[in-house]
C-alpha cells in the first residue's frame, strides 16, 4: 500500500511485534534520525493524561530528538508513577542503543487505559526495532501503530529548496476518541528540512490547528493524543525559519501532510461509512462559527440520521440552537451540499427526494450560514453507525 | 395502568386522535381547569425555539391559566412566522370553547421539526378533546402526548393542608433528545392546592433543576421543551407560599412527582435497557461536579461500554479530564456502585469480575470522587445501543 513511499533522507524507521497484542500483530514502531533533529510536539489537553505524554513534554524542552519509540495495545495512561518509570525505562532503553541522551527519545502510547507496560516484552521488542529499522520500513511502522484503526495511514510531499529535493513523510493513527483538540491519535512527522526550532514548533502547531484539531469522530478526546514533528536537516538545505524565501512553500507541504492525514483518520472513523464536511460561515467570529460547527458535528442525533440517509435539517437547527454560538434562528440558511434546505430559519420547500440524493452519497457536505457576521470555521466528522457501538462495547 | 389515578379536584383531562399522525394513534391532549390557575413554565433554552414555546412564554407573563392543548407527531418548531399563527390560531379555538382570556391557553407541540401544523385536523380535534374532557383520562391523555416513548409516563402525590386532601397529578413525555436544561421533553403539573404565583415559578423552577435538568438520554436538547404547572386552589386551603407551615411538604410533594416523571424518561431512553446514576463529589465546586458528571454522563464511549457490559473505567478517567472541571489525576477515585474500580487516579486491582458484576445490572452508580473539595453532583442517564441509532435512522 505504501511499498512506493521511503523516508526523507536520514531516518529509518521499523514496526515488528513485540508480543504486546494478544493477537500477535505488530504493536511496536521506531522512527529513528540518524542526526540530531530538531522536534516539535503538540498533545492532549485532557487533564488526564499517559505517563508517555508527560514524559514527551517534558523531553521537548530539549528541542532535539534522536528517535521515537511507541507500542501499541496499552495506554500507559493512568498507571501513575509506575507508568511514568516505564515510560522512562523505554526511553532510556531506546536512548543506549544509540548511545543519545534520553532526553532526545520520545515515547508514545496508544491502547487499553490502566494496565502497565509489559515491560518484560518492551525491552526485548526495542533491540528487535533497531536490527529491522530501514529506511523503507513505511508500511510496518504505520502499521504497528494502529489499534482499531482498519488501515495504516501514511502521507507524503516533495518540494525543490535550494535546488535539492525536501521530503516530509507523516504517520498517523486513530479511528475513535477522536474530537478536537486531538484525541487517541498519534501522529509523526518527519522531514529531511532544517528548520529553526521555534519555527518549527509554531510551524506545526499551526498545522495541527488546520487539520487534526478541525476532525470529530465520537466527541471523545484521548489522554494519549500527540504528534511529534522532526526535521534532521539531512537534506542539506539551508536552515528554514519564517523569513526564508521558501517558507510558505514548505509550511503549505507540511499542512498537506497533517491535513491528509487527518482526513484518513474520519474516514475510517469507528464503524462509520460516510464522510461529512460541516461548514458554518455567517458567524459572530470564526469561534463561534467553530462552536456551531462542532454542535452538529458532534450531535448523536445528526450522525444517526446520516447513517440512515435521514436529511433532518430540524436537528441541525436544533444543534446550532443549543451551541455556544449566536444564532437567530430566522437568519439561518442551511444547504446539503448546495441543495437548499432550510431558507431565513424555515423549509425551504425543495424536494425531500433532493436532499435525500445528498445523504445518501458516502462524501457530503452540510453548509450553514448564520447570517449575522463574517465568522467562518469547518469540521469534518463522520456518520454514527450501529457497528461503532458494536466496536466500542 | 394508569387507570386508578384521577386528576386533582377542578381539573379535566383527554387524549384523542385527530389524525396528525398517520399511524392513527392519539396525537392530541387537554388539560383543564375549571377555575383559573396560577400558572408557572419553563421552558428549553435553545435559541431555535418552537413557536409554541414562545406563545407559552408571552402568555405566562399574564400568570393564569385554564388549559393546556397539546398535539404530538409535528413540533411546530422551524415553522417561521406562519407557525405562530397556527400556534395562535390552537389557542384562539381553545378559548373559544372555554369563553375565556386567549392569554390563558397554553399551547405546546411535539414531534417532527419542520413542517407546519395541520389545521384542518387541529381544529376538529381541539372540539373533540372537549367533548371527551373527564377527569379520569389520565391515561388516554398520557398516551396522547407519547412520540418515541414506549410508555405514558404520570406520578401523583397527595397530602393533607388544612385537613383537607390536596393532590398533585404530573404527566411528562420524552424519550430521546434528552439533555439536562431538559429537551424533547414535555411535562404538565395539575394541582388542586392554592399557590402564590411567584412562589409557584420558583418552587417549579427548583423542582425542575433537581429532576428534569438532571436527567440525560444523548445529550441533544431540544427546540421544545416546556414544564407547565397549574394550581387550581379548587381543594379549598389556603393560598400557600413559602412562609406557609405547609410549604415544605408541599414542595416536596411537587419535587418527587417531577423526579419520579424524570426518572421514568431516563428509564424510557431511546433503545436504552440500563439505568446509570453518575455521582460526582470532591469537585472545587458543584457547578464543576455537574460538569464532571455530565461529560461522563454523555461520552458515547462510556455509554456504549455500559451497553457492552464493560466496566472501562479508564473512558470515564479519559471523560473527566476533558470535562471543565478542575481533576487532579492522582487524586481520583471511582466507584462502580460500592467496588472501587480507580484509586488514586489508577486501577484499585479489584478483579474485573467484580466490575463485571456491577455494569451486569439494569440499574447501578458510577460514583467519582475528585478528592479536591466539598462540590458535588449527580446526573441519571442510560447505555446507548445499537438500537438507539436504528430509531434514529
Amino acid at each position: 500500500m505504501f511499498s512506493e513511499i521511503h523516508l526523507p533522507k536520514g531516518f529509518k524507521c521499523a514496526g515488528i511485534s513485540a508480543g504486546i497484542k494478544a493477537s500477535g500483530v505488530k504493536d511496536m514502531a521506531l522512527i529513528l534520525s540518524d542526526a540530531p533533529a530538531a522536534a516539535a510536539g503538540v498533545f492532549t489537553t485532557n487533564q488526564v493524561c499517559a505517563a508517555p505524554v508527560k514524559l514527551c513534554r517534558a523531553h521537548l524542552e530539549h528541542g532535539v530528538a534522536r528517535a521515537i519509540v511507541m507500542n501499541s495495545g496499552i495506554a500507559n495512561a493512568c498507571t501513575g508513577a509506575e507508568g511514568l518509570v516505564m515510560a522512562k525505562n523505554m526511553a532510556a532503553e531506546t536512548a543506549k542503543m544509540i548511545d543519545c541522551e534520553v532526553q532526545e527519545i520520545f515515547v508514545c502510547s496508544t491502547g487499553k487505559i490502566g494496565p502497565q507496560l509489559p515491560l518484560a516484552k518492551i525491552i526485548p521488542g526495542i533491540g528487535k526495532l533497531f536490527e529491522s529499522a530501514l529506511i523503507e520500513n513505511v508500511q510496518q511502522t504505520a502499521e504497528a501503530m494502529m489499534t482499531t484503526d482498519t488501515r495504516p495511514k501514511v502521507a507524503m510531499a516533495e518540494l525543490q529548496i535550494d535546488g535539492r529535493q525536501v521530503k516530509i513523510v507523516g504517520f498517523a493513527k486513530g479511528a475513535g476518541m477522536i474530537e478536537p483538540n486531538m484525541a487517541t491519535m498519534l501522529s509523526y512527522i518527519t522531514t529531511d528540512a532544517a528548520v529553526d526550532r521555534r519555527t518549527w514548533q509554531a510551524a506545526l502547531k499551526s498545522a495541527v490547528d488546520r487539520s487534526f484539531n478541525r476532525i470529530s469522530v465520537d466527541g471523545d478526546q484521548s489522554t494519549n493524543d500527540t504528534v511529534l514533528a522532526l526535521a534532521n536537516g539531512e537534506s542539506g538545505i539551508h536552515v528554514l525559519d519564517e523569513n526564508s524565501k521558501d517558507w510558505n512553500a514548505f509550511y503549505r507541504a507540511l499542512e498537506k501532510v497533517c491535513f491528509e492525514l487527518a482526513m484518513m483518520i474520519v474516514h475510517d472513523g469507528e464503524g462509520a461509512d460516510k464522510f461529512v464536511t460541516v461548514q458554518v460561515k455567517g458567524a459572530v467570529s470564526d469561534e463561534e462559527a467553530d462552536l456551531a460547527a462542532r454542535a452538529v458535528a458532534n450531535s448523536l442525533l445528526n450522525k444517526t440520521a446520516w447513517a440512515g440517509t435521514y436529511p433532518d435539517w430540524g436537528r441541525i437547527m436544533d444543534s446550532i440552537g443549543y451551541s455556544k454560538a449566536k444564532v437567530t434562528e430566522e437568519l439561518v440558511d442551511i444547504f446539503y451540499d448546495e441543495t437548499q434546505a432550510v431558507a431565513g430559519g424555515c423549509r425551504s420547500g425543495v424536494p425531500q427526494e433532493d436532499l435525500i440524493k445528498v445523504v445518501s452519497q458516502t462524501d457530503f457536505a452540510i453548509n450553514i450560514d448564520l447570517n449575522i457576521a463574517n465568522g467562518e470555521a469547518v469540521v469534518y466528522t463522520c456518520n454514527c453507525t450501529e457497528e461503532y457501538v458494536r466496536i466500542n462495547y
